[in-house]
């Protein structure tokens, strides 16, 4: 018999299924027992006659049940299977964690959770954070397609990093060394040149952080465009502002029942407001007198403060920060020649927390040959990436995001690694 | 003025219009000079007449064209842009490689080709291969999707590899070691546990191959599948072939004229045939008189062989080979137990090569753990992935198999590294 799924029993009343999955829980009240099977689509409640015998069945262990199905009001959702047979597929332990209680996730400590990894994912408020995820990746890329950007993959072993700093790992490449790629920025500029103009990118990234934070991963999801004959920076935040209200559109329409449950709504994005740096500061110093760790950057403070701000004034929950300082951006950033030291460039901020960077590049040779200098390094050693611009660049710019950070914003959870199948930190390799 | 692309032009006929893109190629006839501008979407001939003087304007340099788009039967898709205006955009040197010739790519040195990639990628046919990737990943998420598959991100910094062997690169992991994940093998399986029961991933797997081969990557892009309540290897097996045939009809709909300017084509897939190793090890003897390399597991001369003979005797280009031996197969390989020591373990053949390699998998915590002590190995070092089966895990399969090898197989290509934008090998890092 065709194995049906949960979230198909209420167009099935009546008719005899046969249900696969996972025992939920088993209430016992005097020899009937409640049995909630749990599926990839949902929780089905089954009832399991006095004449039954379930053996050693249990939580969790996996089943194979055949039945009835049938309404009853008393039921979730109205509707459930009187089992006729209940057999076993395979055994369970009784799990470390509590998978069924609906306050479970939110009640036991970030590690336990990750440390029992395989028995925390089956908690459903757990699960749901991943299924959404999904559907963030799928609308990332839906949209894109749909705005002429094609697909690329680019590498993640490299022999040095975009962004600079010391934060990289470094791989034992046979006889010589190299390293885990930051982002995919150079990669995809070039990809920008080869002439696709407008590409994009959902792969790891890798930083090797040594703080813990509640937003940083040592091995992140990056999702990155970069787009060519761009007239301004102007038409990356356009862009970047209708995905944002794509993703957040498709979350609203696929997993309304996930942010329902969890209290929380995102908004309807068609435009986003826009900062400049220096007016930032000014607002920072005379709305709440913040006037440290403004140098060029906005420190983490001043991003939760400028969103509380966005929210009170524009009545934004995003904000667009632009014309960070030279210095402070990697050097691959277009330099605003009206502004020094300003720079064309963008940081996307959603409820207090930056969750894109991106802006215009230079794409002219010379000047980033000089730029390359200008940082003290040498333009010998980004042969490779520099041939791009030798040989004919368009104007471009483009993001990246962490698709962990976004979905931790979008759903308020504490940490980033709660947006993470298997997260990755200082002290975490496993499981 | 909006930009309009060289694809719409057809639809622009008697208009004004403007181009953005590179210079392919000019053609001086006397003054009057044919440009061919090539933009993300192909080719656009510009007739640039005496009184526009180009200057330095050259082959590769970025341009912005305004003319009128009119009919003329003896242009390129009967359809040329008379320019009014042709102003520089971004200036070019000379390209270290024909881009223009319809023969370039397959006249250069592959190393050639990968040392200039910035300039190699805009060769229309080398560019088409990633178009066509992208079309291919597209079409593998889609199909799987709508079969109930979830996608999911799973680690590359792990702590020991799935697949065994000494073929894994180590990573300098702050005061530790940590080793780039061979497969999702692992992850995905927990991932099947959780409750998700159908997953898929693409994302990067890394083999420290030191032999040089046609079909070897040292990082790949893993197409994978996994799969909950099976009945048994047979439901991987329909579920692959229906998903390779999905790719291939989205790949003849959405990039036939690449297969046609190849001269190839892909096979109408619904059902791929299966033959048993110890068949094909009868066939290899009786056919082809090959005795040797067939010790539990077929050597790549083999697999060229046995795709002989089902082209030949089945008329199918793909096959799959079933029921290798234990031993040669990785631990949580599902033993058939009736006929010892084979497996329920699938290879896919197509055109002479392996593209993938998958099965059914043990679901049984007991037997896990027999399978990993009789592999040498501690089960303790894989605590955190024997948890899932601790506590309940349905009978399941899946699969797996690297993008690149694919479209090197679509393709015809001679090498893999054809099908990789930026292919790393033991020698290549950059760019």
């Amino acid at each position: 018999m065709h194995r049906s799924l949960a979230v198909e029993l209420p167009m099935l009343a009546d008719r005899e299924v046969r249900l696969n999955g996972w025992v939920h829980r088993i209430r016992d009240l005097g020899g009937i027992r409640f049995l909630v099977l749990r599926d990839r689509s949902g929780l089905a409640q089954v009832v399991v006659p006095r004449e039954i015998d379930l053996g050693s069945i249990n939580c969790e262990w996996v089943i194979d049940v055949t039945g009835r199905c049938r309404r009853e009001s008393r039921a979730p959702g109205g509707i459930e299977v009187a089992a006729r047979i209940v057999a076993a597929i395979s055994p369970a332990e009784l799990p470390p964690l509590d998978i069924f209680s609906r306050r479970a996730a939110s009640e036991i400590r970030l590690d336990t959770l990750l440390d029992h990894r395989a028995v925390s994912l089956r908690i459903p408020d757990v699960l749901d954070v991943f299924r959404m995820e999904a559907v963030v990746l799928d609308a990332f890329r839906a949209f894109l397609s749909g705005e002429g950007f094609t697909e690329i993959v680019t590498p993640k072993l490299v022999v040095a990093g975009a962004e600079g700093g010391a934060a990289i790992f470094e791989v034992k490449y046979f006889d010589g060394t190299a390293y885990l790629a930051q982002s995919p920025q150079f990669y995809k500029q070039i990809m920008v040149g080869s002439g696709l103009e407008r590409v994009f990118e959902t792969g790891h990234a890798y930083r090797a952080e040594k703080s813990e934070t509640s937003r940083h991963l040592t091995e992140f999801l990056s999702l990155d465009f970069e787009m060519g004959f761009i007239d301004s920076v102007q038409d990356v935040m356009r862009m970047h502002a209708r995905l944002i209200g794509a993703v957040f559109a498709a979350v609203r329409g696929r997993c309304g029942g996930v942010l329902a449950h969890r209290g929380v709504s995102l908004p309807e994005v068609t435009e986003i407001p826009q900062l400049a740096f220096p007016e930032a500061v000014r607002i920072l110093a005379r709305e709440f007198g913040k006037t440290d760790g403004l140098d060029g950057d906005l420190d983490t403070d001043a991003e939760r403060l400028i969103c509380q701000w966005a929210a009170r004034e524009l009545g934004s929950e995003l904000l667009f920060v632009t014309g960070y300082h030279e210095g402070k951006r990697p050097l691959y950033t277009m330099p605003d020649r009206e502004h020094p030291p300003l720079t064309q460039s963008l940081d996307l901020i959603f409820r207090g927390t930056e969750i894109t960077t991106g802006g215009q590049r230079i794409h002219g040779y010379a000047q980033l040959v000089d730029s390359i200098r200008a940082n003290g390094l040498d333009p010998a050693d980004y042969a490779g990436y520099l041939e791009a611009f030798r040989h004919g660049m368009p104007p471009h710019g483009g993001m990246g995001m962490g698709l962990e950070r976004l979905v931790k914003q979008m759903l308020g959870l504490q940490n980033v690694k709660e947006a993470c199948t298997f997260p990755r930190d200082r002290y975490r390799l496993v499981p």
